[in-house]
């Protein structure tokens, strides 16, 4: 499967009106998801190689409006990982002691280590789209955060680092349906903030700001706008992504200090 | 299935000469690991329910000999979980820093938090294992690190953490296997680690060592000895354990501070 349409391109500005939601890939839900099953199995053996390697890590940045299905992500296709290998860091607003320092202070005390796939859900790119939406900065400030961001992305490419970044695009119906969901199923009213509902309508704001975010896409640290109203097309195509990128990476078993035919186990 | 038998009760000195590590519970392989499967599912239930409720939180220790299987039950029963809910930390030699503390320091730090399922891959018994087998600390520093211990777990406990502290029982033999096993599959030379046949060689002390953790075993942050030569029968009695002891904390979903019939989406 080709992913190449769905990653931002260095440079260029981005309109989300102009990428679509609801792709599908010409699939079936069954058949999409038999074959997200077949990537994952071979992302195990890739992560497996990462970690023994100890040389080279990855980073998956997720970011999307509420509902948007990061938190579906990684039940769905980090879940496939093999935990000892991950690090998972959920970043919530930020509190005093973190206010009282950069905003990238408690990001980089969160990134992934040689050998390890770390996932933020939600990230630095907050600072760069809920605080420009509810004017908590202005523009000379988001810009100058953008710059740090890019520097700051350079600086873990430099280090060995692949980082990832994914924008789960969904339409302004498919969130009214799963945040009408959250309300219609008892089992799901946990899921449910009234807070959301705010956001929602900011929600030309936020597009606004996303695409900004979206101008940080590099080659080392590229952003891809995923089509995300079909939840099963959503993870298929991220298990992709991420396939190609550990295939590209290239992770080798480490050669050995010692020769396995000289050691004697009493 | 009952898993009482494979709890070390309170006050009780271990033996672990008279506990089985080859246990199967009469059962076969493929059996085991359909039992085991459809266990998860209810796993995956209960998971959801202490992260929707944030009010306790569970916290797994794995301990083992080199080759005992820690890494496996990461990799087999929690990678189960949904890693949204779920923290893992391993604790290897400790750093300079880490050293400068008091040794419950770097633990204290990486306890789940409300709502989450925490996993130590090694933990605070280490540091009254390998280092009372190679002679670092002496009789009386193991005694009162013992006792910090149960204070320590008795904080967790008084704070709504469950403890399970499971150590993994093989034997002798069946750890040569899988040390050669490693040395004999190229795809796996970078599991072995030439220090563990030194380990190895203090196999008695390490015993002696563990019986004498094994006595911190509480009501509220029980030992189990795992027999765990059959991997497959290692984690269907861990995940038996799981899920008894979720079912047992009993998490609800909480009440919701709003009518969700009042609630329109725009």
């Amino acid at each position: 499967m080709k992913t190449d349409a769905y990653r931002v391109k260095e440079g260029k500005k981005v309109k989300l009106a102009e990428w679509k939601t609801d792709e599908d890939g010409g699939l079936e839900q069954h058949d999409a998801k038999v074959l997200t099953k077949e990537l994952q199995e071979q992302l195990a053996e890739w992560q497996e190689r990462l970690y023994a390697e100890r040389k080279q890590a990855l980073l998956i940045v997720l970011q999307a409006r509420d509902a948007g299905g990061k938190d579906g992500v990684v039940k769905h296709v980090v879940g496939s990982f093999n935990p000892n290998g991950l690090t998972i860091a959920p970043f919530k607003v930020p509190t005093e002691e973190e206010l009282a320092h950069d905003f990238l202070w408690r990001i980089h005390a969160q990134v992934p280590g040689k050998g390890m796939i770390g996932v933020f859900n939600r990230s630095h790119y907050e600072d760069v789209l809920v605080t420009r939406v509810y004017d908590m900065i202005d523009d000379k400030t988001a810009k100058a955060r953008l710059r740090h961001i890019r520097h700051f992305e350079e600086l873990l490419a430099d280090s060995g680092t692949r980082i990832l970044k994914f924008y789960l695009h969904i339409s302004r119906d498919e969130q009214k349906r799963r945040l009408q969901d959250r309300l219609d199923e008892p089992g799901k009213h946990w899921k449910f903030n009234p807070g959301d509902l705010k956001d929602r309508e900011h929600w030309t704001q936020f597009t606004a700001a996303y695409q900004d975010a979206l101008g940080t896409s590099t080659a080392d640290a590229p952003w891809y706008v995923i089509p995300a109203d079909h939840k099963w097309y959503r993870d298929l195509l991220i298990s992709q992504i991420l396939l190609d990128t550990l295939k590209d990476m290239d992770p080798k078993y480490p050669k050995t200090s010692f020769d396995p035919a000289e050691i004697r186990i009493e």
